[in-house]
Order: structure tokens, then C-alpha cells, then sequence
């Protein structure tokens, strides 16, 4: 079952919930902006500077954490967020690769 | 530009138009079958006895034939939908790959 901040373990990531994470073009944003940065970077969510609203920028992060394409923790007054790349890659490979690839 | 069914050239085959399209479970179920059927099986909508009303799985076939994951074709009385498989396939490698082999 998911941990206690909505992180699904990696084999109860499911397919239906990460293609309806990656269907809004501002979550594939930030799983793009993730997947281009090295291995294990953390950022905010309020670096990724979405064009809408705060809570609307934290409903995209829940939706992102809630499908196990992105890990959130606290770190001092900071919540930060990185990809889980491993786990998604172990899972559906190759899916990255594409939202990456994405021409925007 | 889409042709007069809607159907996108394959150029114009976005990423967020199939990611969307295949977040809905029963959209995936119908990708899902005919990419196990034979290179260029044709179906009737009817024939995936998707359990919704006509309405809605006329609606989820135009949300997949608009995305440019199906064509669909009149043949005299029917209406018979096949999977863009090398469209997609070209587009987006892999991607159809996960979606046939999603447990379900």
C-alpha cells in the first residue's frame, strides 16, 4: 500500500494512473524538466514556476506523487520533489523516454 | 490536418492527445485488443462489448480515432475500426507495447 505521503510502492505503480498523470501537459512538463536533470535532483515544486495557481500547482504534485511518477519529502521548510525514474523505468519501460522526448 | 473522420496524419499524432486517450480503462481495453489481434484486424465498436451505452462507446471511439490511435472505416453497414499500429508505433516507439501488456 502506499506510505503515508501517497507513494504507491513500486509494483502497485499502475498503468491507468500514470497515463492519466502524464495526460495534462503541465504535470509532462515537470516529469520532462525531471527527467532532463541528473540522476537524484530535487527541486521544489514552486522552482518548476507552472503557470497557474499555488494550489493548482499542488494538485499537479499530488496527482504526479499519488501515481509514483515522482517522490515528495520534506526537507527543512521545503518540500522537494524528484523523479522516480528507477521505478517507473522497472515498470513501463521506455515511457520516460517518450515524455522526454516530447517537442514542446 | 486531420482528415474529414478526423483521423491526424501521423505527423500530427500528439503525445498528450494518445496519453490522454489511453488513460481511460476501457479506451486501453480496446487498444489493448486489437493490438493482440493480427496486423490490420477491423472491428465494430459494437464487437467490444464495452459495458456503457452506445453513446459512450461512440464518444470513446472518437476520442481514440481522434487521437490517432485507431482508423475507422465504413464497410457498407458497419462502421469497422483497426489500430494504427505503425503510426503509432512510429511516433511514440513502445508505447503500444505497454499498453498490450498491461495486467488487467
Amino acid at each position: 500500500m502506499p506510505d503515508e505521503d501517497g507513494h504507491p510502492a513500486p509494483e502497485e505503480i499502475e498503468l491507468g494512473a500514470v497515463l492519466a498523470a502524464l495526460a495534462d501537459p503541465l504535470r509532462r512538463r515537470v516529469v520532462r524538466d525531471l527527467a532532463a536533470a541528473p540522476q537524484g535532483t530535487a527541486r521544489t515544486c514552486s522552482s518548476f514556476a507552472l503557470p497557474v495557481s499555488k494550489a493548482t500547482t499542488t494538485h499537479h504534485f499530488r496527482v504526479l506523487r499519488e501515481a509514483g511518477l515522482i517522490r515528495q519529502v520534506n526537507r527543512g521548510n521545503s518540500r522537494m520533489a524528484s523523479l522516480r525514474r528507477e521505478d517507473v523505468e522497472g515498470r513501463f519501460p521506455g515511457l520516460l523516454a517518450l515524455v522526454a522526448a516530447e517537442a514542446v
